[in-house]
């Protein structure tokens, strides 16, 4: 908790922004002792103990996004994961190095974010590594085109993440666990809504403005702009559009079983979280889905941006079978 | 999302700040099926399948604390919760339905945090039942004196419910784990301290005020006057102090084993919660504590509230053991 910025003082627990990946990632690894560990000049955190002639699996991203993606390795999702700055992608020497370190010879499958800086680090990654290696690109955000460089991939990743990680736990292959990961990618749709900024802690100050009075439909987990700047309405109002978006994009969805996951963004408390959960699921219900498993909290988050995403996954019988598949991370666990 | 007050808007997701815990129970029970049922007037939350001859294990108070104490009703825990309005006690018939609902006829122990109003009622709901009752009284905060009503009941009451609710499922009877519930509680303490206050939805403005360059060590999980304000201190500077706090009053600690677990109030996100995990271990370590478990989460909250609070609880090997039993709840599975 210091002064930073011209614009005031960052109210963070903190010693010095420039440090605070490096000892929340000391924290993590320490309270995880028995699952984690965290390589020498922290590059990635890693499972304590990998499972020999299993694919690994590897994601890694922008850090602010947490749990994403640290407290989802473990036994039934990630062999590893490269925390990069806040906001910013990791590293190509950091992911090569991850690849390496758990690549027990079955090969490697990457877990993508569709982000420009991600992408192409984790390609030359791939090359620089020489390993076997598979990627699975998420692009769950349905508040974006699909021009340009596509759609952003946000919460949906962890759905990927946890039932790829179950079938790799199984011993498949890694182009059967490439095709997986990419027919969850394609069943699973998000849109998120923010109610107020997140601060960057070496910025010190809002990353964008947003009135008292004002909402931002369909935002990134990097704060990054929506659909659009709207009043603020009625969590019934909000759950609305973003369903009809999600189910406008998804198609005809009567009777299909389904995964509802309602994430926050770092800075709604659970009371809201299932509050909305409770509004979305009477309205994807009204369209036919069915819900046949949940999941509500701060998952894929934004640090402290008060707000959150619903995620639609469909769940065929395997899917589901992988899903409900045992877990054992620091995020997850059942 | 409404207008609520002349101070302004209110940022929330909801509809309407009168129905926020209908809503929201609605949601719990509806996102966790299998382990949850609401009794029709949603005056608490239980298990839907009860052990029979079991001890039940209740408990209750105001909401905005989420998940404690509904998220916690399942295997392992609780039996059932009741949740008040918001910062505001159940009603004495809520907690005697409950009791009622969930008693096997083996007894039931209640888990009540040292506040006027719970201790109150609780007490009436005890008579108006008629069951076998014990009680434990959960008074682990150590920034208030001992004098008066005594010391709140605060993050380390999960500490209870979970230790003592695993030593339920073993099928001890209520003197037993009263005592052992008393027990836990005599050997855990807790502090925290606030960056912001929290927002009451019903109220629609700040709880207190707290300046950009303050912080309120000492502070309560709704939002009561700390130790003192101070101008905003490090992550290492905030440790030291509460770890310090903690320490002077459970005198020598060295060589014992202890779960430490750092609780975010709301509004602070896990890469925050990490670090200060990070600072508070070193301390506890340097003073001889063995950190034998971990818990890091928002767990105990104060609605939107942006702080944490650090609990020590020593564990000798039976705590150890009844810690690490399985639980099935909303919010702790292992």
């Amino acid at each position: 908790m210091v002064s930073l910025s011209q614009e005031g003082t960052i109210k963070k627990l903190l010693n010095n922004p420039d440090t605070i990946i490096a000892e929340s990632l000391d924290g993590l690894v320490a309270a995880h002792g028995d699952i984690l560990m965290l390589d020498g000049n922290r590059k990635f955190v890693r499972r304590k103990v990998l499972k020999p002639g299993k694919v690994a699996l590897v994601s890694g991203g922008g850090s602010g996004h947490e749990p994403l993606h640290t407290g989802f390795v473990g036994e039934g999702m990630l062999d590893a994961a490269c925390p990069g700055q806040v906001f910013t992608s990791p590293t190509p020497d950091q992911m090569q190095e991850a690849v390496v370190a758990v690549d027990s010879g079955a090969g490697v499958l990457l877990v993508v974010k569709n982000y420009e800086g991600d992408v192409m680090n984790f390609e030359m990654a791939a090359e620089l590594s020489g390993a076997k290696i598979a990627r699975v690109l998420t692009d769950d955000d349905v508040a974006v085109d699909r021009a340009g460089t596509g759609r952003r991939g946000v919460a949906g990743t962890l759905v990927v993440e946890k039932i790829v990680g179950a079938a790799a736990e199984e011993g498949r292959d890694l182009m059967s666990l490439k095709a997986l990961g990419d027919g969850v990618n394609a069943v699973t749709r998000s849109m998120g809504v923010a109610l107020s900024s997140c601060t960057v802690p070496a910025v010190g100050r809002p990353t964008f403005e947003i009135g008292d009075g004002e909402m931002e439909f369909g935002v990134g987990i990097h704060g990054e702009p929506g659909r659009r700047r709207d009043s603020l309405k009625s969590a019934d109002d909000i759950a609305e559009e973003i369903c009809a978006t999600i189910v406008n994009d998804m198609g005809r969805l009567q009777g299909k079983p389904a995964l509802l996951l309602v994430n926050g963004f770092g800075g709604t408390p659970l009371m809201e979280l299932y509050l909305m959960y409770n509004s979305a699921r009477r309205m994807l219900e009204r369209e036919g889905v069915v819900i046949a498993r949940s999941l509500v909290g701060s998952l894929v988050t934004s640090l402290d941006m008060a707000g959150c995403s619903i995620t639609l996954s469909l769940l065929d019988e395997e899917k589901l079978r992988l899903w409900d598949a045992p877990v054992h991370t620091a995020a997850l666990r059942w």
